[in-house]
């Protein structure tokens, strides 16, 4: 599915750019931005597939999600002040990228014959850590500890594609409404200061 | 041996309640908590993997790991204050975990033709480096760096291992004296205040 | 070339002096200095190594690294104050470090058949990211993101040797120019404040 590989490099883009705007916010200067930027989008993938012994990890393969990333660097350089007023639209491309990535994970991992638990899991990893890794290297408590939500929609995603994908034969269908479910509970989330209230 | 898979479990169970225990402190929230308590009980292992080249890394390849985690995460939930309370007697199910992650790691480096000296590094990297990774993600300056003593432990119970194993033919024995000396080494260090001074 | 060799296991024993350096001014304590030396030192080739897949990885196969490390170490300990006061010339051998990290960075990516854009930044992780894996563990911002000019200078030299590599037979000027390169840049960089402005 060609169109699938688009919408990889484009959430690529829009997930460098969340890590450039980060770097811009901590006042760091360009290799810095630059690698804030590569971390948030490939870091989760490239931990799934350091994990799954897949390597060379896929950027690496593939010269076109460095031009993503890079790309996305570019816009934040000379569009800062609209990029940043953007970011409510930001917000919609994210939430498709992490829903495609969580899938793009889980499919891999499944693929590799993964008990499908763990193969849910490694989804989730491949949306989420890029963040984490992003938050790391910027010397903050990961976000995703205080925000469970992101997560919580990364795992239902996942879950719905499981078994829609297992009890349909439909290809599209799976992907679509797995991405819907990401999107409506992240919306939701926003929109209404909404969690699951998994405090601890 | 057996025993040797379900005292793995054990001790990855328990490292997992150190860590989310220590999310719970750091007040982050059910996903937080499910991440500290998973790097804590797989971070050592999942590196040696890595740079071993041992993938998919070990917890992959068998969901009970993940079970193990979950286990110890619903303790930590249902069970909070007892498990706070009893935290003495984790020390001592802590202390028989990291001394058998690093007989299990030094073997493992061993049986794929590392140098002694490299195998007991990786023997200590497993077990502690599920606690240096913990201290990262909860934004803190991981504890061994300033509590030497832990890794001192390990380092004795490895060496220990190594020259026993090899001088004796009797499996258990030196699976026994090399847990004993991390125990009690451990157990001093606490007791007394003991330090080996190793300051610098 | 068995210079270079030589050359890699002093430029790592300097690397893990840098990172004793760091974890002594952290009033870490041995375990730490020994931690951090060793993150310091083969952290950015490790790294390297692992998203590629050469694994185990290379300081896993020959024990002179750590010895390398490990003698780095010692001299800190044995000679703190003569190491402090010899820190400017220390720089030299720093930057002859690192432009030889990234050059055999470099070189092994292109021999693995990568795009050489992504050889020139597998060049530069080796050669930074130990630092940065350093300043993750010490709980601090890399220092990387607010001193660009450390990464450029790596970058410079990764380019310069990449085409004259290409463009002349002769095996020894490519190596020489490029580290010559990696040298003036933090030569200028320190002595007259400079950067190249990069900020955002």
């Amino acid at each position: 599915l060609e169109i699938l590989y688009y919408i990889d490099l484009f959430g690529t883009l829009v997930f460098a750019i969340s890590g450039v705007l980060a770097a811009i916010e901590k006042r760091f200067d360009l290799v810095g931005a630059f690698i804030m930027g590569f971390v948030t989008a490939v870091g989760g993938g490239t931990l799934r597939d350091v994990l799954l012994g897949q390597t060379p990890v896929g950027w690496l393969t593939d010269i076109n999600y460095v031009l993503a990333i890079s790309v996305g660097l570019l816009i934040c350089l000379v569009a800062k002040k609209e990029v940043l007023k953007l970011r409510k639209s930001l917000f919609l491309f994210d939430s498709i990228g992490i829903g495609l990535f969580t899938i793009l994970g889980l499919q891999k991992a499944l693929e590799l014959g993964l008990h499908p638990l763990l193969a849910i899991l490694m989804g989730v990893v491949s949306a989420v850590f890029g963040g984490v890794i992003r938050d790391v290297l910027a010397n903050e408590v990961p976000l995703i500890f205080r925000q469970e939500i992101y997560a919580t929609a990364c795992l239902a995603g996942a879950v719905v594609f499981y078994f829609t994908d297992m009890l349909t034969p439909l290809s599209w269908f799976p992907l679509l409404l797995s991405m819907a479910v990401v999107l409506i509970i992240r919306y939701l989330a926003v929109r209404k200061g909404w969690s699951l209230g998994l405090k601890i």
